[in-house]
């Protein structure tokens, strides 16, 4: 059985006849392949992945697993459609709390289309990825069994400031997150989530030191998303929090290069992180 | 007694009439005010630079230092004009071997003026800072006695690739640097002068722990020297090797934000020279 996803927060999404991502109830993630040649990039991309032994363990645990294509239905009913078929990285949660960051103040690579950069230019300028080195694209924080999910809505994240951005981290993390921005967030959770061994914090230092030395990919618009389990870790279990990169579809060949677009994004993703 | 300094390799030179910086015998580098906001800015970072008391010690020795500012007689003699007073950083090197940086991939700053962004966005993609995060401004290799320096021409710096700097970072390091292109440099100096614990690699590695960290300045355009003296290193003795960072005509300030262009940029030069 095949269902439109509860917990996406950016990104295509399968609803008003539109074509988005599916999911079983075995854990995988249908994302449908994208006609232009960003669908193939992505397939190309997750098939050198797998496949590369260069890529340690201890990294290949933040990237959903593949398993390879699919033709499906498509989410809008019109007919088979080839589909990436990927781990869902959120099937293991009840009420996930997700924020996706996408890292780097350039979500265009030196070789596109002097129309794709010019596009992709205005929005860097636009949205804080310019100034800080990411952006927030997208996010859900539960609240309560009462209160549900905080959800933003696409067009407030899109206008966010570097000022809001460090609100949004701390609301991220907080006892007391709603949507009204008059309350100030407790950061309740900050020390359990975003620190200690096993924290968000941690997770990201590990993926710096990789980006610090890996040459074989450049991940241009790819995001971050960090997800954790507010109910678990508000009843003293663990918090579940999770580092995972998703979006694919803009990787070019590292050539022997570091990606020191996206390092310098993560870096500064890190610094506001551990602030908090 | 001023005089136009022996060891220039980029930047504005007093030659053909041009005013450009001028040395005493005393280790005062006089680097004559730009007219434009860059001379008032440049002078606005030292003085700040100066004054800050967050800026560790260990930080201020990769800064020349400051004596304020001039009136001195132009080299072109044009008359009186404002010069920065700065430590003359190659003054106690008898034949240094000097390599100035371009670090990030990106020379402006968001505020910057749209006529300003285009101009430099044009350089940084056709030199090597869009792709590699830095660009060699210039540089000039000590020989021996009988050969003097290798120090190629702006033109040919200009339109390094990404191969020719990673061929010319192993050059400045050889002992059998020269002008022909066929010899396969031989890196005997590596181990001395990129190395050790107070070898260039070190020294670029407490200074991009210190970009990691530090929010209050965002260099844009800045340069890493790197200076060593090859004849002090072929006899046994310390190689000198020294990294300082100029040019600050373009800095902004942090604004609680890390300065990720020059930090990813930084990151991309320690790679490749810890490569050699």
């Amino acid at each position: 059985m095949l269902k439109v996803p509860d917990h996406q927060v950016a990104g295509h999404q399968a609803c008003d006849g539109m074509v988005g991502p599916l999911v079983d109830d075995s854990g995988h993630f249908y994302k449908p392949l994208q006609n232009d040649e960003r669908g193939s990039a992505e397939v190309a991309f997750y098939t050198s992945f797998s496949s590369n032994n260069k890529i340690p363990n201890h990294i290949r645990r933040f990237f959903p697993l593949f398993h390879g294509t699919q033709l499906i239905e498509a989410s809008d009913g019109s007919g088979l459609h080839p589909h990436l078929v990927l781990q869902d990285v959120v099937s293991s949660y009840h009420n996930p709390s997700i924020m996706d960051i996408k890292i780097g103040s350039r979500t265009w690579y030196p070789e596109a289309s002097d129309e794709y950069i010019q596009k992709c230019f205005k929005k860097d300028r636009e949205s804080t990825s310019l100034a800080l080195g990411f952006r927030i694209s997208g996010l859900q924080v539960h609240g309560s069994k009462e209160s549900g999910f905080w959800k933003p809505d696409k067009k407030l994240i899109k206008n966010f400031t570097a000022k809001d951005v460090r609100l949004v981290l701390r609301k991220f993390v907080s006892s007391n997150t709603s949507a009204d921005s008059g309350v100030d967030p407790d950061c309740f959770f900050a020390s359990t989530v975003y620190g200690g061994s096993a924290g968000i914090l941690a997770q990201l230092l590990e993926l710096k030191a990789w980006f610090e030395d890996q040459t074989i990919f450049h991940l241009y618009s790819c995001s971050v998303l960090m997800i954790y389990d507010k109910d678990s870790v508000s009843k003293g279990r663990s918090s579940g929090a999770e580092v995972k990169l998703v979006d694919f579809a803009h990787v070019v060949e590292g050539k022997g290069i570091i990606d020191h677009n996206f390092l310098g994004g993560l870096c500064s993703l890190i610094k506001f992180i551990s602030e908090i």
